[in-house]
């Protein structure tokens, strides 16, 4: 059950070269953070770490802290930004787990009482929509 | 929104005291993994710091690369002992995002291709099964 090797054309790779634009709420030397283009609820951002793995399974250990202390950061941000109950954290490995986009990434998604998450397939979000929304994290992440 | 205070009478404290029983499958000076007794799919694990807090939102980072190791360890182990196609990662930060338990966990949950993840208030595992599961884990953390 060997799996794929590591695309470097995977779309998140992509973003981190800057070669597609994405709405950036955070980065680091190590972190960057990105609305998802497919929200499964308003203000579901994406924590991805620079160095390249295909998901949790084959990262290097040495990462997680960062990694983690960014999704730490981000979660608090979206739960203030957004007036959110809570947060829900997910990470997905393989295509079994629902993963689509072959570079480790974290999902953090702001939850509200009663609401259920919408699927990921739900279609893509409004450019001009995740660009308030990655400001009212941005705001959130300095104060 | 200030959420309540860590409440050191939680059913994973008491696991993690030694007052109520738990499958063990891991355990080192900071975290401890065990079986899921209401399992959303066979092999469903959670990895739990000794470190007291609510959830991800109040936890100290510090814990942060401890703590994801051993997910990362947990979650080769039950892909491997449950021959899994993929391993979901998730983490609930208060009621809105599911979190029943007020002590910081990670969950852990093989996956197959096809299988949806069953709810979590799917009722109890057997004893004998989770026991059975445990050692399945246990022998592929050796490995």
């Amino acid at each position: 059950m060997a799996e794929a090797a590591y695309d470097t054309d995977n779309i998140f790779a992509k973003i981190l070269r800057g070669e597609i634009p994405s709405h950036r709420v955070y980065e680091d030397e190590a972190v960057v953070a990105f609305m998802d283009v497919m929200p499964q609820g308003p203000g579901h951002t994406l924590v991805v770490p620079k160095a390249p793995s295909r998901n949790l399974l084959d990262a290097d250990p040495s990462t997680f802290g960062t990694l983690f202390t960014v999704v730490q950061k981000v979660a608090r941000a979206v739960k203030q930004g957004f007036g959110a109950d809570g947060v829900t954290i997910m990470q997905f490995n393989e295509p079994a787990s629902g993963q689509t986009v072959y570079h480790l990434h974290v999902h953090v998604i702001p939850r509200f009482d009663g609401i259920p998450l919408k699927p990921h397939t739900g279609g893509m979000e409004k450019p001009e929509l995740l660009a308030q929304n990655a400001e009212k994290i941005r705001t959130a992440l300095l104060s």
